[in-house]
């Protein structure tokens, strides 16, 4: 990406880094602004991400609260409030007062409860303020937590004259205006407005003889996934948000959708890898840990499990120790099927693509498996014999295991989110690790026991 | 989501479908249109996708092209393909017409090679198919195939007026008009204006005086990828796409960008659960079971491997038995943290956080693995200990061992991704069965050396 004005090619530079590393121990304030005042606020946050605390808040401070409040909404959530700790509850207001609404309760709420309040009550646009404060009322995973209340409405009462005076004023702190939303006298939302539709009406007509009443809408307590979905398949790029009235409360735009497809997604294929919380590369070695160590106890215990199965059935070993050499590949099978079926299903659930009888989907997977298994069994069972020099008996009894192990393990993948959803639990929990485990004892479980029944030890 | 004026809560029903079903079975073609036309054309696609395709090509006809194309861009690729193979090619390219330039290449794509000339041989408006045929030079996963011809340009040395006026025609192709570029005599990409711009500007004014000359934009060959990066950096709605010399050609508004996001977190989600291609659910057995077994074979092999590892360490076997109860425990282990560690550079290198020297990142995973191993080992040791009655001399190294498969692990999960993206190759191929049987056969490679380097079998 480049601008053509000044061709700036964005790429953060080790060189750019130490530029702005000197001119701050400098505090050579002219320069700094000079530098950084060229580049889009989401490039100095990246500069910032890589400079020290220290030296981002004494830029924060120096650039104008205009600039800083885009930046400071740029930044990784942990450095941000590394910079916000420094600055007073009058120099957080001061940037607040820059955000639109929806930006700016996402910040207050990241501060610590008591400085909240404190940091509102410097806020010197009293509207503003109390706009913010309607918005941390709701949760991050409704449509009232990602609504702005900056938007553009009109009475239906009003002729299109005072509606076009009225609405500059309004558009004025409205960074893109979508749609011009109708309301009646009760701040019912009851239509909508095109740009193109109020310039060619009649400067006279009433709003009511000119809206158009098909708009699309979302209650304030909706899921964000189900908003996205809504405004991924109309293809909208805002949608107003109203309360079980219809009273018009606030619209959401196509950007902070954007935000949460992106956090989504990462968030369903953190839980499918065993990560039990947002992380990142960069996070400390603690913090990844606590992500990370849950789910490897979890597999720690699925491998306890197995130890205690293997050790129950160690009679057997003395009889046919080459059993036990094929446990890492029944196990591997398992978990393999397991999570590929599991993230089938996942996908579906999110996408609305599954649906029709549970009954009908895990026969589906039965004969899926057992395609898989006997293509699988065939192979295993020809090296086992030949490579490996099992008996006849014993090749076969692995084949029959093996395709018994991915049946199973494609059944437990494709029931548990399923299960999981009906009971309102988010099926990505089922995937990755919680799948492999309890496929991994099944799997061993089922193993022996089909040998146990076939060779009769 | 409703409608307000004749509240829709759009959810399929069985009734509705059944319903739509009997007014086609006794072609009662007032009642279709009656009853289709009341709904969205997102909401008609889904609906034809749960009748079977006669149906679905017969409401197709009987709809007018204007709807039916939109419609037809909403179907998913398998259904549309068995309805246009019934239509003619003038039908196609009545439908076509109907379409952006890019939504009309994509589908004119999807045809077989001797159709697309035909197809586009067909559509009336030359223009359109010229600038089909523009299109359909590109790669799905470059800017230009992404791009559409429609938008607003103007040149420099135009005086507002004109501009005005010129714009109320082009802006009739386009459906939204986010920006307004601006070109040189060359059509070489100089500018952009915004609509308030240009209505606040004289009407004498030449554009040249007016037009703000920062404008981003990306290159015709931009990987898709980066272009969604950019547009959700910097919060843009369109993005102008230019050639080497800047010559403008097309524009990619966010819509297209919010699928590229959300079929590339499938694409990376499927690849770390082993899926090699784009499936559904409610794709056919033959289709996933393509998609499915290589990556079963894939592990399976490395299963043998294991086999033959631990076949070769059999003599150990007579000697310390107990070794081998904790196969799956050191499998499971060394997978679930491959798996962890591959998922966080996978992100890490999507988002452009992960960054600085390769040493750095392999020392902090070997912390981490340091730090989670040592707890596991600690468990483990006393477990097997005090429930399965090993000796202290093989508790300590069943410890050791997991301690060094962990590191190992953690070292391969996080160098694979790492190197293959150095290499040009997407890295997500790299995480799921991949890392999990990478690190299968060397964990138990490693957990028999140690044991046989301690225990001196």
């Amino acid at each position: 990406m480049e601008e053509i004005d000044d061709n700036i090619q964005f790429k953060i530079s080790d060189e750019l880094i130490e530029n702005v590393e000197r001119l701050i121990a400098s505090k050579d304030d002219q320069n700094i602004l000079e530098l950084l005042n060229a580049y889009h606020h989401a490039d100095i946050a990246e500069i910032l991400e890589e400079t020290d605390v220290e030296h981002a808040t004494y830029v924060i401070k120096l650039l104008d609260s205009e600039k800083t409040a885009e930046v400071l909404m740029e930044l990784d959530e942990d450095t941000r409030e590394k910079i916000l700790a420094t600055l007073s509850a009058k120099e957080i207001a001061e940037e607040i007062e820059e955000l639109d609404t929806d930006d700016a309760a996402d910040i207050i709420s990241e501060l610590p409860q008591d400085r909240q309040q404190h940091v509102i009550s410097q806020i010197e646009d009293h509207e503003h303020a109390q706009d913010i404060k309607d918005l941390l009322r709701y949760d991050d995973n409704v449509a009232g937590g990602l609504m702005a209340k900056e938007l553009v409405k009109v009475n239906e009462n009003w002729k299109v004259t005072e509606c076009v005076k009225e609405m500059r004023a309004q558009a004025e702190n409205v960074t893109r205006v979508h749609s011009i939303y109708v309301v009646d006298n009760n701040e019912k939302l009851i239509g909508r407005l095109s740009l193109k539709d109020l310039l060619i009406a009649s400067p006279r007509d009433h709003i009511s003889n000119v809206y158009i009443p098909k708009v699309d809408y979302v209650y304030v307590d909706e899921d964000v996934e189900e908003v996205a979905n809504i405004m991924q398949k109309y293809d909208l790029e805002a949608i107003p948000v109203v309360d079980k009235n219809k009273t018009l409360l606030g619209r959401i735009t196509i950007d902070d959708i954007v935000d949460v497809i992106r956090e989504e997604a990462e968030k369903d294929y953190q839980l499918a890898a065993g990560i039990t919380r947002d992380v990142e590369a960069d996070d400390s070695i603690w913090k990844l840990t606590k992500a990370r160590l849950p789910w490897l106890l979890i597999g720690m215990f699925g491998g306890l499990g197995a130890a205690s199965i293997i050790n129950g059935f160690s009679f057997a070993m003395t009889t046919y120790p080459k059993l036990l050499i094929f446990i890492p590949l029944v196990q591997a099978t398992a978990g393999n099927v397991g999570v590929q079926s599991s993230a089938i299903v996942v996908q579906g659930l999110a996408n609305n693509t599954v649906k029709g009888e549970i009954l009908k989907r895990l026969l589906k997977e039965f004969m899926l498996g057992l395609v898989n298994g006997i293509a699988i069994a065939i192979i295993v069972l020809l090296i086992s014999h030949f490579l490996f020099k099992t008996t006849y008996l014993v090749s076969i009894t692995i084949g029959i295991a093996i395709i018994t192990v991915i049946i199973m393990a494609a059944l437990i993948g494709t029931f548990i989110p399923i299960f999981l959803d009906k009971r309102g639990i988010d099926p990505a929990v089922a995937t990755g690790p919680f799948i492999t485990t309890s496929n991994d004892v099944f799997g061993i479980l089922i193993y022996f026991s089909i040998a146990k029944l076939i060779l009769g030890f």
